[in-house]
C-alpha cells in the first residue's frame, strides 16, 4: 500500500479551477441532503508565548462521493521571523467504502481554490444576470482564487476592480499582473476584462455589481450608503466571532443565505448584524446548497441585496484533495 | 515544502526495536513529568452493516520532545472478503516548535513496534531479576514484536512458551519460525534461547516467570491457581470495556500499574478486577512513568505478582512515527 502526496506544485498542475468548483457545488447539495459528516473540531495553543496553535477538522461526504478525513492546520506566527510559512495545513483522505488512504494533499493552495470556487458559486447563483462589474475588497492570498473562479463561471464581467485599503501599492501591483496571471496559474484569457486599482472606494463600491470580501478585518470597510441596489455580496473573511467586513445596515431587507447557516450564524458576516438586530435569524434565507438545488427562492428582482456569507466546510477540503489526487 | 512519507517497508528497514524501546520509554517518563497532550478522541461508524468504523487519535508531547499529531484508524472488517486490509492506521507528526510536518507514516508496522516495547518495559522494570522463562498468550500480531522487544531488554531468557488456546497449529508453527524471524525481521540472536508451543496451559503458566497477554480475549484465560508467586504479566489485549485475558483474583494482593491509570480503570485489564472489588484503586501503585523514575515502589521480593497494564497511548505512536521519520 502507498500514499500519494501532493505537494503545492503538483496541485498547481493538476487542480483546474472549474472542477474544483464542481466538486464545491457537489459538497453544498450534498449537505442540503445531509449527507454532510462534521465531527468534533480540536483546537489547543502552544503556549509559546507567539500565539502558535492548531486545529484538526474532521468529518466526511456520504452518498456517492463517499470519502473522510481530516485537515490539521498549524498557525505559528513566530516563523515568519525564521524565513519559513506561518500557516501549515495538510489534509488527509480516506475512501469511506473502504477506509483506504486516497493520499495526503498540502492544505495552503486547496483552500485558496475551495474558497474561490466558494465565493464565486455565491456570486454565480445570487448576482444579477446581467452583472458586469466585480469587486474584490482584500488583495491578499485569497483575491486571485475569487477571481479566477468567478470569471469562470461569468466570463461576461468586464471589469475587476481591486481594493486594498490599508496597502494602496499592493492593489496597484495586483491590478496590473492580473491578467497575467490568471492566464498563466489558471490558464483563464481574461483579455477582455479591464482591471483597476481601487483609488476611491465609495466610487468603485458604487459601480460594483458583485463585491467579493477577502479580508480579517474586525471594523466593517464598506458603508451601506455606498451600495447600489442589486449588488451581491459574497462574504468570505469572516470566519471567526467579531471578524467584520461589511455595514450591518447592508443586512437590512437583504436576501442572506449561508454555506452553514450555524455556523455562520456563530463566526460568519451574519453573525454582528444578527447580534445588532439589523436582521432577524427568521429573515435568512436558508443554505447556498438548498438554493443550488432549487428548494428556497434565490433573487427575485434586479433591485434585491443578496449576500452570501461562507465561513467554510471542513469537506470543501475533502472534496478538493479527491479531485487533485485523482486528477 | 515536501512530506516524507513511510511505508510498511521503509518501517521495516529504519525501525529499530532497541530505538523503539527507549522512545517509548521517553514517553512514560514525559508523562509522569505531566508532558503528554491527548485531545479528544473522535469515533465514529459508518453504518455500512458491516461494523465499519473511524477513530482519530491526537495529541503531543511536550518539553524536548515536543511533536504532535494524529493517528486515523480506519476498522473495515468487510475488507477481508476483498483481500485488502481491514485495519488501516496512518500517523501524522509535526514539529510543535515549528508546526512543519515530520512525515506520515503507516500506523500498522509502529503499532506493533511501540506496543512490544510497552509490554516488555513493563517486563523489564517489574519482572524478577532472575526472570528465565517468558510465557506469550496470543500468537497473533502483537507476539513477535513483544517477544523481540523482551529478549532485547532480557537476553538472558532461556525459553520462551508460545501459547495459543484457540488455534493449536498457529502456536506450533509461530514456535517453530520464531527463532528465523526474531533473526530476520530484528537482528536479534537467539541461539541460546528455546521456543516451545505451549500444549498444556497450565503447566506452562506455572512455568512462567513473565507472561505477556496479547489476545481480544473477552474472557478470563489463565486461572489464578495456575500461577507461581513472583510470577510478572504485561497486559496488553485489553484496551476495550469488557476484554479480560488474566482471573481478576491474580490481582488481588498483586502490585499494579497502568500506563494511564485513567484509562486503565475505564478499559484495561484492571477494569473488571477493580469493578468486582478484587481490588481497589487505592490499592493500585501508579503510573509505569512513575516507576521508571523512580517516583515509587516496584518489585520488593521474589514473591510478589506484578502486574503491567497498558492500554496504549497516542504519543507513543508520535514518537515512534518520529523515530522513524529521522532514521
Amino acid at each position: 500500500m502507498s500514499i500519494r502526496v501532493l505537494e503545492t506544485e503538483d496541485l498547481k498542475k493538476v487542480l483546474k479551477i472549474g472542477e474544483v468548483i464542481e466538486g464545491v457545488r457537489s459538497v453544498y447539495e450534498a449537505k442540503a441532503d445531509g449527507e454532510i459528516i462534521v465531527w468534533p473540531l480540536i483546537y489547543d495553543e502552544f503556549n509559546d508565548g507567539k500565539g502558535s496553535n492548531m486545529d484538526i477538522r474532521s468529518g466526511g461526504i456520504k452518498g456517492d462521493i463517499n470519502i473522510h478525513g481530516m485537515k490539521m492546520f498549524n498557525e505559528f506566527p513566530g516563523n515568519h521571523e525564521l524565513g519559513i510559512p506561518s500557516h501549515l495545513a495538510y489534509i488527509m483522505v480516506f475512501d469511506s467504502t473502504n477506509g483506504m488512504p486516497l493520499g495526503v494533499v498540502d492544505g495552503a493552495y486547496v483552500t485558496g481554490m475551495r474558497t474561490g470556487s466558494a465565493g464565486a458559486i455565491g456570486a454565480d447563483a445570487l448576482a444579477r444576470k446581467d452583472a458586469k462589474t466585480l469587486m474584490i475588497l482584500g488583495a491578499g492570498q485569497q483575491a486571485m482564487f475569487q477571481i479566477a473562479a468567478t470569471l469562470t463561471l461569468r466570463p461576461e464581467i468586464e471589469k475587476v476592480w481591486i481594493a486594498d485599503p490599508v496597502n494602496q501599492p499592493n492593489a496597484e501591483q495586483f491590478a496590473a499582473n492580473c491578467r497575467e496571471r490568471l492566464s498563466k496559474e489558471f490558464g483563464i484569457n481574461a483579455e477582455n476584462t479591464e482591471f483597476k486599482p481601487v483609488t476611491d472606494l465609495k466610487e468603485a463600491v458604487g459601480e460594483a455589481d458583485i463585491i467579493i470580501t477577502v479580508t480579517p478585518s474586525r471594523e466593517p470597510v464598506i458603508k451601506a450608503e455606498w451600495v447600489k441596489p442589486g449588488t451581491h455580496f459574497s462574504c468570505i473573511g469572516s470566519d471567526m466571532e467579531g471578524k467584520e467586513e461589511i455595514d450591518p445596515e447592508i443586512f437590512r431587507g437583504a436576501k442572506v443565505y449561508g454555506d452553514d447557516l450555524s455556523q455562520c450564524i456563530r463566526v460568519g458576516e451574519m453573525e454582528i448584524p444578527l447580534k445588532k438586530g439589523t436582521i432577524r435569524k427568521e429573515e435568512l434565507m436558508g443554505e447556498i446548497g438548498q438554493l443550488l438545488k432549487g428548494e428556497i427562492e434565490g433573487r427575485t428582482s434586479d433591485e434585491e441585496i443578496t449576500i452570501f456569507d461562507a465561513t467554510g466546510i471542513s469537506a470543501l477540503d475533502l472534496i478538493t484533495a479527491k479531485i487533485a489526487l485523482e486528477a
